[in-house]
């Protein structure tokens, strides 16, 4: 102790004599922050990888006749600001102008920005307590009060919870981690009964047998409908998401962008997406591959003894009737096969098994029976 | 007015009615910002274009094989969190352990990162006041407090106004527009005199001929120095840019990134840029290029009747002794020579010109030249 105090008055002096004041610990300086943890990526060369919602099919190969035609030179030059020829893409898919659609590098880059440009009323934000982990972490790194409304005992959404004032709303449909899904009349209702703050549905799963509010865009000047193409459009690793809504907050996200970095996504990645969006019917076909594999595998879930909320994303949430999700998950990382465990209030006896393909949920079942019968 | 308080009355009574508070101005929960204006991007099949500084030269031909040999497969999985290869290689070349390199999306992305994890003590940040026109930007943007020490009348950063209490320090060596370069001695009294807060180096020129502070990240914890692949390496398109620091920063770099989006580097980014950092011969002969083709255009220049601090950059910031800069701006544009001009104090006579090919330049100067004799 008598050393640091000497140190630190040496250290005094020398500030004084410099004129300067000097804090040694730089960290008072940093935000407070407590970051998202992502799921894992192991890499075993037989693992079977069903805990980040990744699609387990290739995207279309549109992509690879894009890369390999692609013209390096036109790297050297900036990106379009508003993501060109994807932004198109997408606002043609969708069927809505081009100015109504906003692009980021993820739907996480999409909600981060949605949340800095829309959220700063000081009223509390309003999500539900069990949904997509990201969404407090975005609340705190922006300084954004906020509130939980509880789940129902069925994982529902309670509408009612969001008839009050708040200062903007943002929750999944269907809701992650549950897969559970809001009626489009009550998430209408909802919109509508919030016509002062801004409303988020993030659809990342969406495309997986739920119905979207992308229509209801064009009726309501404070909705904003986000997707991704990280699940159903299979390109996690390309990094893409969107948003759709009004004029005046697209105007609003875009000027929050260019504040921010106005060059997000590169020429590749609006090329390779733009061509991914125009395979529409790769997509169908690899979307209802997926719902299939799900179907079939809730009813193999039954059977084995789990109980689930019904799902329409590309994931099951199961609980077993008598073996302890925690345990169950760490029986299966032992074997290589990685399903997704949240050791949270409420939800910390479930799994979150993404929908693999046949094969990788046949390899998964086969372990469970022969794990769970040993277990009886 | 009577029509609209009839309105508001009636708007009144239905929130009543439904118990909820409703503005219908929803602008009021938008963030206050004033977004940053990038140079135009001009599409004429026969333009010159000198005005975003990016390079004239296309990108190695290890980024067209990397394309060619990239298996779409990949991108259905999400990215490595930390940009994976691209930051691998980015340490290798800088012979610094990958744990002190940061990526980011441009060094846009990476320097807005910074302000948003560094600059937090309620103290000014500092920057100078002719310098890289985004710094306000992303000040405003998260509510930091700045003050901006002006140039002295050279256009050069005088340092000893940054040897006073500050809540951080962010300037380009060399700086923007000016392509003026601060001795490293200069720079690294700043540093060593600002212990207790971040001091950030804005190298996005620096490989045109200036000297990179970057070895003197291993000397002090409260430097970052911050690179792009947007001039020299000829990746603009492709969006990346990097932080070199001690650990302990860039750690705090990577938590506040994570708690916005943990995948910002997609895996077609992370590969093409590793490759093009590898291909270290062709990067150094077009740098020389440049540099070659920028020391012959200050001649003409001079020839011309512009004077120009010395340029250490891909651009050169010049002013001419009896043309004004807005009037030589608008011709040039008239004839699709496009370069950079600033309506801003003190700087308001300049014209940043990119420095291009030879015969790109060779079109400049010839117009030029005829257009300043008419003048005469």
């Amino acid at each position: 102790m008598q050393g640091e105090q000497l140190y630190r008055q040496k250290m005094l002096r020398l500030d004084a004599d410099e004129g300067v004041r000097k804090t040694t610990d730089l960290s008072k300086n940093f935000r407070k922050i407590s970051p998202y943890v992502a799921g894992e990526q192991p890499k075993f060369a037989d693992q079977i990888k069903l805990n980040t919602n990744e699609n387990p099919y290739p995207p279309s190969d549109k992509v690879t006749e894009f890369l390999e035609n692609f013209n390096r030179d036109e790297l050297k030059l900036y990106p379009d600001t508003n993501g060109g020829e994807l932004t198109q893409a997408i606002a043609d898919y969708y069927g809505v102008d081009a100015s109504r659609v906003f692009v980021g590098v993820g739907s996480d880059d999409v909600l981060a920005m949605c949340f800095m440009a829309f959220f700063n009323s000081g009223r509390e934000v309003l999500f539900p307590d069990i949904t997509y982990s990201f969404y407090p972490v975005w609340a705190n790194l922006f300084n954004v009060k906020y509130r939980t409304p509880a789940l129902d005992e069925n994982f529902k959404i309670v509408k009612e919870d969001y008839f009050c004032e708040n200062g903007g709303i943002v929750f999944p449909n269907p809701n992650a981690p549950t897969g559970v899904e809001m009626p489009l009349a009550d998430v209408e209702e909802i919109v509508s009964r919030n016509s002062g703050s801004v409303v988020i549905v993030d659809e990342a799963y969406v495309d997986f047998g739920a119905h979207s509010a992308l229509e209801l865009t064009n009726k309501y000047k404070n909705l904003v409908v986000v997707q991704t193409f990280s699940k159903s459009r299979s390109l996690a690793g390309l990094r893409v998401g969107f948003a759709v809504a009004d004029n005046a907050l697209i105007k609003q996200l875009r000027a929050v962008k260019d504040s921010y970095n106005s060059y997000t996504i590169n020429r590749i990645t609006a090329g390779a997406g733009a061509a991914a969006v125009k395979d529409d019917e790769y997509f169908k076909s690899t979307v209802e591959r997926i719902v299939k594999t799900r179907e079939n595998a809730k009813n193999t879930l039954w059977e084995l003894g789990f109980t689930f909320p019904d799902s329409k994303s590309n994931f099951i949430f199961a609980s077993h009737k008598s073996v302890s999700a925690k345990e169950i998950f760490e029986a299966l990382r032992e074997k290589h096969i990685f399903v997704r465990y949240f050791n949270l209030p409420r939800i910390d006896n479930y799994l979150r098994i993404t929908v693999g393909t046949d094969r990788e949920m046949k390899i998964l079942f086969d372990f469970l029976a022969e794990y769970l019968k040993d277990k009886a």
